[in-house]
């Protein structure tokens, strides 16, 4: 796979797209970064990439040219189809759903707004719009990051193993069990006896029992679109009625 | 404010804290930062952070020991009241509201766990656990990153215009109103007359307006807490029925 960013601030990617993960994967050859600076792309002597809004009101709006001009040409000097994404806290929201069908894609264009605005006929260019969460930030960058991390880590052979993408958080649409490593007691802390009980099936009953008791204690939200068997379903949901009981919910 | 970050991976940090809005409040004095290797609290010769779970399974799991001893150094080198932050996918979903709490605190220590797996007993450091959104990411690192962005241009004077902050997206609860800037007619796409009509009430009511019908169309989960009127309301949710009857929401 191969992704695209514009952005205004290309020197903030490098650190974050060789460390890690993100480097990892660009060795093994799943995946290449080309971070693009937007202003290449201005006509002005000043690359004037931004510019007062129309009607009024605080705040500096991104015009619309040198996007369309960024993606003309990134999209002709590549016949990979290529998915534009514009990042900005009007789309949808991001979710491990969303990652996994972007993960499927050959090609990806995310173009990083600042958030105080971008011409809304820059939305025109745009395939999907994502925004990763309802807080505001001062721009598309570190959502694109965000983005990029989650995508890259689900293209085959970056995990060293298989089941520990499948094990984790939202994978079920549930969060995670408790984990524990050494030492088997710290600070009076025990680690759970069933998990030193080498009891593999109890173990794993444990850990599905807790991951289900979290995500209705923490996040029942998350308990009607959670793949769950009926049993869990009334236990969750049992759980979920008695906090709202005790009055103490959230 | 004073914010420290803990994590494994230090120099990812640098250059998105130094530029744009983050850089500028640094040099305003608004904030200081502090990004701290986790592994000077290690006490092998390894400097080993991560061991295998109790009970087996995919993933290694992040020691208890070099937390706690940088939370107790980190609270011991300054008197300042800290609120201990834990990054993670189990935590409580980062909004706006979240953002402007955490805004008010005189110092924030953050704490990145890699997303595989932190012990549990960590969690018990924490004041707060925070996600910022229901994706898998490989780290801590970048969501630290948007909870820093979002909390530093919160502080006071960080904004060249207070406005800024109150007119965006979520600020009301919905999303922002459509921005234009020049050129009026691009592509044959045109800015909205009214924009160009000069008369501040009409363009106020249009984007107010506008800007329901946005939240209303994409995000119908943000009306019912919304800041509206009562006939915007009826507008949204009229909005949001039609949506429905057409069978095509979503």
């Amino acid at each position: 796979m191969h992704i695209d960013v514009v952005t205004i601030f290309p020197e903030v990617f490098g650190p974050v797209l060789s460390s890690s993960m993100l480097g990892i994967a660009q060795d093994q050859g799943a995946v290449t970064f080309a971070v693009h600076d937007l202003r290449q792309w201005t006509s002005d002597r000043h690359r004037t990439t931004d510019d007062y809004p129309y009607g009024g009101g605080p705040g500096m709006v991104m015009k619309p040219e040198p996007f369309y001009r960024a993606v003309a040409e990134l999209k002709a000097s590549d016949p990979t189809s290529a998915t534009i994404v514009l990042v900005c806290p009007q789309g949808r929201r991001f979710d491990q759903d969303l990652a996994e069908d972007l993960a499927g894609r050959e090609r990806l264009i995310l173009l990083c707004g600042r958030y105080e605005g971008v011409d809304e006929r820059v939305r025109d260019l745009a395939d999907i719009e994502i925004s990763i969460g309802d807080y505001v930030l001062t721009g598309g960058e570190l959502p694109a990051m965000v983005i990029i991390d989650a995508v890259t880590r689900l293209q085959p052979g970056v995990l060293a193993s298989h089941e520990a993408a499948e094990e984790e958080s939202f994978s079920w649409g549930i969060l995670e069990y408790p984990q524990y490593t050494r030492p088997a007691s710290f600070q009076g802390k025990d680690v759970p006896e069933v998990l030193l009980s080498g009891d593999h099936a109890r173990i794993a009953a444990w850990r599905r029992v807790e991951a289900v008791r979290r995500t209705a204690e923490r996040r029942p939200d998350l308990i009607p679109s959670a793949d769950l068997t009926p049993e869990e379903r009334a236990y969750a949901e049992k759980l979920i009625t008695d906090t709202f009981k005790e009055g103490d919910f959230r």
